[in-house]
């Protein structure tokens, strides 16, 4: 609980107008991308390395939690804060440095994923920063950074941790760490930033990242197939990462996800057991080659009796057209029913036909629609649980389908979170993914950054 | 001290005929590839997790020290034991599965890189295992991901943390810990396999591996250019990576080290600042068309009088040719004194033309050799402090200059390891680098993982 005098003296680190107790704003940050709710006692708006350290000396010493959030954007519970302080990192939001030389941009935590992007293009660099979670455009680095979200390029171009050369980070005691640097390698030490990158911000609180850049690809282009069975869709991803076409994003939409779509948009989809599409990044001429290559592919796969329909887009207004039923898939559930439960279950790739056989099992078991899509590059479906809280039945069947889905996906050797983390939503699979002597050592490792407690305890574990 | 009980109990679980106490022995495991040295009480070469798994409880009870051990090729003292039982890996050395549907290798920590590579081939799989540290043909799977190892493929391919999707560790208190698996992603729970790649065995003991495999490329080409001067290669390194060329390989040699190879193998080499090596892979067709377009990089540098010549391999044979240069450069060297000290400087890119001469300055200042090369894409240049440790004068210079050389890479914004590892022979900079409040945060973590501190203590930090 945060008393009248300790929101006194968090006035007095970042300022007046940087707080806020009142209702309203709490309630209005009482939620993220998730189903998980909680309202803190108080939000700050940090602007400095120095407020964010005083404030976690003060959070340390009277013991009250903080709760780092960026933009929210986030599908677990990690930034929701069901009492103590929001630190809110909006307005700590400026690029430090675009490095042409060194092909590196260091930004506060607050710079949305996108407004990067952007002035890379504006200034004309030829760079570009590559992770795009579906969110980039209003995702902020240091949440990205702390989730280490993935995103449909991730199959070429890896996550957030991939990116990230240099952290400063603030210690939930207050110290300010400064972690790698503008180097492309380091070994210096135990590697913070793997750790620190994904921990959901319950071990250090971002405040600087230096990231890598890489030259914008001359171009993209893509295809997609429809197959007649998700088996056969299965035997495709396999064929695709072993020809080295080395696509930059690989998608599946299964029959129920393309249907969602139909019904949302009028696009008419043949009737088929899944569509996959593949981006190719590159040089022009490149691009082409491996278009070319990947119809071939298709090709075998039709005479094959596998692939009804594909079709390849040659130039960008095309490959737009392409992208349209991927890019709808999600808008198009909300339509159907009033929440969407987003999960995001990972497994070896040669199991992706075998979990979206078992989410349509799981299904017609508990009377639900769970279409599902994902990035088949990394075995990353995300299962989507359409129910409507109005409706208590159809709300506890679609949770009780969701700890089903968890037992499935861990037998299959496969994780609940590929790209979207713990918090709160996934806790509960946590014991039976980790084991207690893992959970054990993580207590002593969140008990080695914070002794208190006070950094966003009840996240990943409790 | 192990005692005689002690050594029965340790025979118990291995078996006598994977035990020696014999002087011997101890004397030739009392190295690596650095200066360090030191003899253990006992080796013990396992083959099983369990045994592992009770060596650690045996010691944890009874506080001895244990270090683990693959081949020993480290170049900073990570498998030198003063005291304790040296665990040696070489015995466990299956390829467990090969999984060319999910591109996965599952090893044990004994299997050696190359034989990985090997296996891979004779198996017609069309797939490697890309990170290629110099020592790849005897250095094994568990101590280049300890060592968090990189190499010259770095620049395209990434560091072998980079490729490990799972891993079985015995923490240091004898528990067995699974993480990760075949998935691609995954964000469930602290990334403790980024933590403990590069920790140098300090905190956990890797019993298995699963990592990442991809399509071996068609064909890789490469091409050579002289410069007039180091800022001059300088400026080309930044064009190149901004090019979108992606380099397979960037390696550069110093006017020293091409003086030494010179010496070494007859090969001449047109007077300048130095040389690059660039190596590009691929398909036939783009790797030409690539090929292609570095000549054109390099004709602009030639006409800016930067380039003074250049070659081009646009076959194998001319390509194997093309490497020789590189591949002479440290065998030359320990042709001109008996001691090579090899240090593994990384700093931003911009800067390896200041580290370049530094170092010349500092072999003036020390009337020392030091040549250098190194991998210009992550900036990770090896000074190479040539001694003889039987001049006593000679070899306090080579240390008092390496002393300097690390306050200069500091301040250049570098690391003073980029791919070898701190272990014994670069804790000295540890605190210049990384600041007392991260080494106690390190303790913290030591602590977390070991807490009585007898799994390969005293490396990295005190």
């Amino acid at each position: 609980m945060i008393d009248d005098e300790l929101k006194e003296r968090i006035k007095s680190i970042v300022g007046e107008k940087n707080f806020t107790d009142n209702t309203i704003d709490l309630l209005s940050y009482s939620q993220d991308g998730s189903e998980a709710e909680g309202t803190a006692d108080a939000i700050a708006w940090v602007t400095t390395t120095e407020q964010v350290s005083e404030l976690m000396k003060l959070a340390n010493e009277k013991r009250f939690i903080v709760v780092p959030r960026g933009a929210a954007t986030g599908l677990s519970g990690g930034a929701v804060a069901s009492q103590g302080l929001i630190m809110d990192f909006s307005r700590m939001n400026r690029i430090l440095e675009i490095d042409t030389e060194n092909l590196t941009a260091t930004v506060e935590p607050g710079v949305v994923l996108a407004d990067l992007n952007n002035e890379l293009a504006k200034r004309g660099t030829g760079l570009f920063f590559p992770p795009m979670p579906a969110s980039d455009s209003v995702a902020q680095m240091g949440g990205s950074i702390s989730e280490n979200a993935g995103g449909v390029r991730a199959v070429k171009y890896g996550v957030m941790s991939d990116w990230v050369l240099g952290l400063e980070m603030v210690l939930p005691t207050g110290e300010v760490i400064q972690e790698g640097g503008k180097t492309r390698k380091n070994v210096s030490g135990y590697n913070l930033i793997g750790m620190i990158s994904g921990s959901e911000g319950t071990l250090g609180v971002i405040t600087k990242a230096t990231v890598g850049l890489t030259p914008i690809p001359e171009t993209q282009l893509s295809a997609l197939a429809y197959f007649n069975t998700t088996e056969n869709a299965g035997k495709f991803i396999f064929r695709l990462f072993k020809s080295g076409l080395n696509p930059s994003a690989g998608e599946i939409l299964d029959a129920n996800t393309l249907q969602s779509v139909s019904n949302y948009t009028g696009m008419t989809f043949p009737e088929c057991g899944a569509m996959i599409l593949v981006e190719i990044d590159g040089d022009k001429e490149d691009v082409q080659r491996r278009l070319k290559g990947l119809e071939e592919l298709f090709k075998e796969f039709k005479d094959a009796g596998y692939l009804l329909e594909y079709k390849l887009a040659w130039d960008p207004v095309e490959n737009f057209e392409l992208w349209q039923a991927r890019k709808s898939a999600l808008p198009s559930m909300t339509q159907i029913k009033p929440t969407v439960i987003i999960e995001d279950t990972t497994v070896p790739l040669d199991k992706i036909p075998v979990l979206l056989k078992s989410m349509e099992q799981l299904a017609k078991k508990y009377n639900l629609l769970i279409p599902c899509y994902g990035h088949i590059g990394d075995g990353n479906i995300h299962p989507n649980f359409l129910c409507d809280p109005r409706d208590p039945d159809e709300f506890a069947r679609a949770h009780e389908a969701i700890k089903e889905m968890g037992a499935t996906v861990l037998g299959l050797g496969g994780t609940v979170t590929g790209e979207h983390g713990v918090g709160t939503e996934k806790k509960m699979f946590m014991l039976a993914e980790h084991g207690q002597n893992k959970i054990n050592l993580w207590e002593r490792i969140k008990q080695a950054f914070d002794p208190n407690r006070i950094l966003n305890p009840g996240k990943i574990f409790d």
